[in-house]
């Protein structure tokens, strides 16, 4: 199945401003970038990166900087069945990217935390994405009124879009790619002082 | 299976003391317990309270109110195989329980978020559980000097235990049970204003 990442190359991860500056910031999501695809791959799937602007990764790369609901709509139009993977999706394993495009359905949603959609099978050819807002809602609504049948995929890993510092911890935890090597290289180590698990960096 | 789910009835959900009074913790605490009871019955399993005091709940209840790792490894001795599912897993279907005590292994998990264990299945009689701290890499580490076959269940809605206010934004999305109605009759809704989707309070 085609697989669409779409990576936003120019400004990534402005939420983790406060933990990593903007080099650090490109570096890592292009790690993050790196292991979905080859995730994607692994999974035997085939991925096709969607990034507003030129970036170096083992897969053909569109080029596309209008906004994301825009962009990916028109890569979906390329050819149907389609899935569409969040490049931060660096929980993501084999195990759960086959869960994701093996399952069933005219529209198949992995939610993210936050009522979001992290990834997407769509085999419906009418049916269009909107990331904006509640997505998951949304594509919910939208499947239904075109009487498509939509399944949800109940994934940890999927639904763990890493955006924000607390889910750094999750990468520490569970993953096991190159955008948790580079954390661990760049000092980064989990805080179990007591209380909630944290994240320090040495 | 036995399903044992931990309650603490006294002082529960203080990490929502900015959105809730006591009063309501309470009732919102119970109305999550009482769907993961009926969950895990409808499960097939047979859910056990044990609560730090008292509380009525259509199943039995075992009052304990020592720290909860003492409290679940006496209940795990009463008979094996066991799982132990946290009262307020409130997202938690009829599936992902069934996933949860379907898959083999000596210890089974369903980590929570900041390396939580919010489900365990223990089918190794000499294994105990840690609470504290980062506890699914304990219980990892636990099941491994044992020998034991660890097996992780990666479920979004295992790993969602409903604790801080924007985990309310999971209940209202991905909910149907009591909590949710509880919540919404509290007056809850998103906020999808903007910005990531929170909640607000009529």
């Amino acid at each position: 199945m085609r697989v669409v990442v779409p990576f936003s190359a120019d400004r990534p991860k402005t939420r983790l401003s406060d933990t990593l500056d903007p080099t650090e910031r490109r570096a890592f999501a292009r790690a993050m970038l790196g292991d979905v695809v080859e995730t994607v791959r692994d999974a035997g799937a085939d991925p096709e990166v969607l990034a507003t602007e030129p970036v170096e990764v083992d897969a053909p790369v569109e080029v596309d900087d209008r906004r994301l609901s825009l962009a990916v709509n028109d890569a979906l139009r390329d050819g149907l069945p389609a899935a569409v993977v969040m490049a931060d999706l660096a929980l993501a394993t084999q195990r759960s990217v086959r869960r994701l495009v093996d399952t069933e359905g005219d529209v198949v949603v992995a939610p993210g935390r936050g009522a979001g959609t992290n990834a997407i099978v769509v085999r419906h050819p009418e049916f269009r994405v909107d990331y904006h807002g509640a997505s998951f809602l949304d594509h919910a609504d939208a499947a239904r009124e075109l009487g498509a049948a939509i399944r949800v995929v109940d994934s940890f890993r999927l639904a763990t879009d890493v955006d924000e510092p607390s889910d750094l911890v999750e990468l520490l935890v569970h993953g096991d790619g190159a955008a948790r090597d580079w954390l661990v290289d760049a000092g980064f180590e989990l805080d179990d002082d007591g209380g909630r698990v944290g994240i320090r960096r040495r």
